[in-house]
């Protein structure tokens, strides 16, 4: 057996410790009888360890360490070719960053974030900070100390960032939200004066629940989600899982009088679903199988969330179906729909905002966590902070936690550094979308025609098909020619609403 | 550590990566996409593979041969109590069981038992015998193999039926099932002479499948059956299975013109679903966690489907709420509708048959697998045989292969052996249940008044709670004071069907 091989056996053993164990944690979050939760938790952190230790364990540092220099990163061989270098090189970053925490440290971390999510969940409901907050602060101090063990050049914030942006450094992202910030609050300014408001009422009538599920899968599964290889299932919050190519199911949940609510998600995890059903099934197992990022793999909702699914071609060809099955909306027409499920309004919950103003809640939270990582800020000044640069970005102010600075789920976990992902998926999908218009001059006709496959194509041979082979930045250099920059999302973003709200 | 706690916790490894199997088994029969079984099948391979690795290593013989000679099974330390040998005598045998077999072989059996029941399925809808006979002929020849592998003092087949009813010999059963079969064959051709036979052709109208699937729920519920730590999806062929006494699933199908099936099986399943719960979630893991073996977990199911299920007082009960769902009843009365689903038919194929005549099936396959294994009878007269056999008990002989010796999947999965404890659990119930009434003089009353806490307590404290502490024929005897008969059965059909069918 060649060494490569030796290796690539052994990631195949923790892709599938790791697949299981997603199954297992989709079972947790879709059918596991409530009273089965004990035994549940005992189940993943045995499934964890045990991964744990296939990739960090000493099997895997001998097969290693014949290939790549386990200290340094450095590839044994000079005469190794590109392709492997590049795939040794993610092969080594992954098990620096999963072995280079003490045992101690990781267990320390992983009991404190487990409590604290448990923590934050019940004093959000009580509106208690003082409750969460000295969680926080150790959260903090760990991911501090984190950073430290993963080593940074600049900041310590990049080196917590790098763990869901690979490459990507707290002094780029703060140039490109920069720019961004000054063309949304401008934008935002233009809409707020705008006299031609959409009226949306009609969408918070009732919505036979059965009718909006079935409508969802139809609409994604002619978006090229392949139900072969894939489902949907009800879930309290909606998430995408992949446990193999052949395997990426998707879940939501419908409201009766919020019939935005479960289409969009359905579009947004059928976004996430078509990229895992497009990773190259021959490198499952290996970084060339991989996502390339959670912002790239954001940027694929996104853009089928936001940008075809929200885009007036797509519901030219969609909205007679919509008013077949729902006769109400017979009440209206399709430009006036279009304009109902793109309303634009400054708002508290991030995860309820717009796409106009969505980034703005990202770039505060990355503010924030800069200065909680690299500049010492306390976290007893968190509440104060968050209402001010609230009402510096998007003009309003929480009058509790629970509304404002205890909202996201994200630190309680332990995941600071991943916001910022979420607003570059949307650049990286105005990017790429210019691209592929670019390449398909026809394009938003095959859109209104409900052809999707030369998006769906476009994607799998430009982004998907590529796993991991290069980090986000190269890849949007890569493929759309150009540097990465908020340019394209904010001319698409200008371009749409002007016609909406008629600036 | 002490030597047991080591031991203990190796169990608990073992019992976790078993449990996690299932899970992943659970999601293949019930919501996995079409597409996904390749992957699908090598990440349940790697399971397996890893749970024997934890249950046979290195690690677990050292662990176990601190306290038991590996070889012989002897306990080393004389003075351990007797729990704690029972114990160790069980995890012994498994650990034996589990690894006397050389890797060789079972990778031979493993590959011929999944290529064979391919193989099976494909020849059985061709009803093609010949195709199969080379396959089953090398499972007999391997089942041989196990079985001096396994080792044995009467005859060979007794170390097959050893895996699944422990301290069960052939000559046993075969004294039980002589005594049996007189009794059944004639009751059977009283049956038959009966000119009062119920007409059961209303059970063909038209049942709504939403309505059939809520009554099920609602009666096992009602039964004991905790859907806190339980719950029912559908799945091409019913079956229960347990992750852990708090995660106990069932499933089932649901044919418009058959409301018998589904209903019975539900009930079937949930009885095997209420011994799993049952169980000692203190001891899970351990063999005192454990069913006690497969015919007591059939005694269970069958206990619950036919002599609750399908008697008077059962439906006294549920009738009422039956007819409100399904006004189509109000045709018939309650002892009309007892008498249809308690029809007694001489069938073809076992899974179909009625409760009389089930055994009989069973015994069938007994007598013929004790020829193959102990007497040497070749493959290739198995199909006359097996259409004798079918006139000589049952009085009717199948045209084609399909209907005949092809009927059933054991076979193919090279479970010889296995059959025998379907009917032992006829017996264990029958026996069971006359205590039960013993010890509970009223007991048809709780029925009658839908109240089943008297039944299930009486099995959890005289079965489910004790695991496997006693060998099923000890358990009987233990339990009702006497030895293993099969004429609590006999008694308890002749009484039911002489109403029945006014002998």
């Amino acid at each position: 057996m060649t060494n490569l091989k030796e290796l690539k056996d052994l990631l195949m053993e923790y892709a599938k410790a790791q697949s299981v164990s997603a199954i297992v944690q989709w079972d947790q979050e879709t059918y596991m009888p409530d009273g089965a939760g004990e035994f549940r938790s005992e189940q993943l952190a045995w499934l964890s360890a045990l991964a744990h230790e296939i990739h960090t364990g000493s099997r895997f540092q001998h097969a290693l360490a014949k290939l790549v220099d386990l200290e340094s990163g450095n590839i044994i061989d000079d005469k190794t070719d590109p392709d492997t270098k590049r795939f040794l090189a993610l092969v080594w970053k992954d098990y620096h960053y999963a072995s280079v925490l003490p045992a101690a440290f990781v267990e320390e971390f992983s009991r404190l974030t487990s409590q604290s999510q448990q923590v934050w969940a019940k004093a959000r409901m009580k509106n208690d900070f003082n409750a969460f907050r000295p969680y926080l602060e150790k959260i903090v101090d760990l991911c501090k100390k984190q950073a430290d063990y993963y080593g940074w050049t600049l900041t310590p914030y990049d080196a917590l960032m790098g763990q869901y942006e690979p490459g990507m450094t707290a002094e780029t992202v703060g140039n490109l939200f920069s720019e961004l910030k000054d063309g949304l609050i401008e934008l935002i300014e233009a809409v707020r004066k705008s006299p031609n408001k959409p009226d949306d009422r009609l969408l918070k009538e009732s919505f036979d629940t059965e009718k909006q599920w079935m409508f969802g899968l139809e609409v994604v599964e002619k978006m090229g989600y392949n139900l072969n290889f894939g489902r949907q299932d009800r879930s309290a919050h909606p998430f995408t899982t992949g446990f193999h190519p052949t395997d990426v199911r998707i879940t939501t949940r419908v409201f009766e009088n919020d019939m935005k609510s479960a289409f969009f998600s359905t579009v947004h995890e059928a976004g996430h679903a078509l990229y895992e059903q497009g990773l190259p099934a021959e490198f499952f197992s290996t970084p060339f199988g991989e996502a390339a990022s959670y912002g790239i793999h954001e940027s694929q909702s996104r853009m089928w969330e936001n940008m075809i699914g929200r885009s007036l071609p797509f519901w030219q060809y969609f909205y007679p179906r919509l008013k077949e099955l729902f006769p109400i909306l017979k009440e209206t027409d399709v430009i006036n729909f279009y304009r109902m499920i793109n309303v634009v309004e400054p708002s508290l919950i991030r995860v309820e905002a717009d796409e106009v103003t969505y980034s703005l809640h990202i770039m505060l939270r990355f503010e924030i966590e800069k200065m909680l990582i690299n500049d010492g800020l306390n976290v007893s000044e968190l509440p104060d902070l968050w209402n001010e640069k609230m009402k510096e970005y998007l003009g309003v102010v929480p009058e509790d936690y629970k509304m404002g600075v205890m909202q996201d789920v994200h630190w309680s976990m332990g995941a600071i550094g991943y916001f910022p992902s979420y607003a570059l998926g949307n650049l990286y999908a105005a990017q790429f979308l210019n691209k592929t218009v670019k390449d398909h001059p026809g394009f938003w006709d095959t859109i209104r025609a409900g052809e999707f496959s030369v998006l769906l194509n476009w994607l799998r041979n430009h982004i998907h098909s590529r796993g991991r082979q290069l980090d986000p930045l190269d890849l949007v250099k890569d493929v759309s020619g150009e540097m990465l920059s908020p340019k394209p999302f904010l001319h698409y973003l200008k371009n749409k609403y002007k016609d909406i709200y008629e600036l």
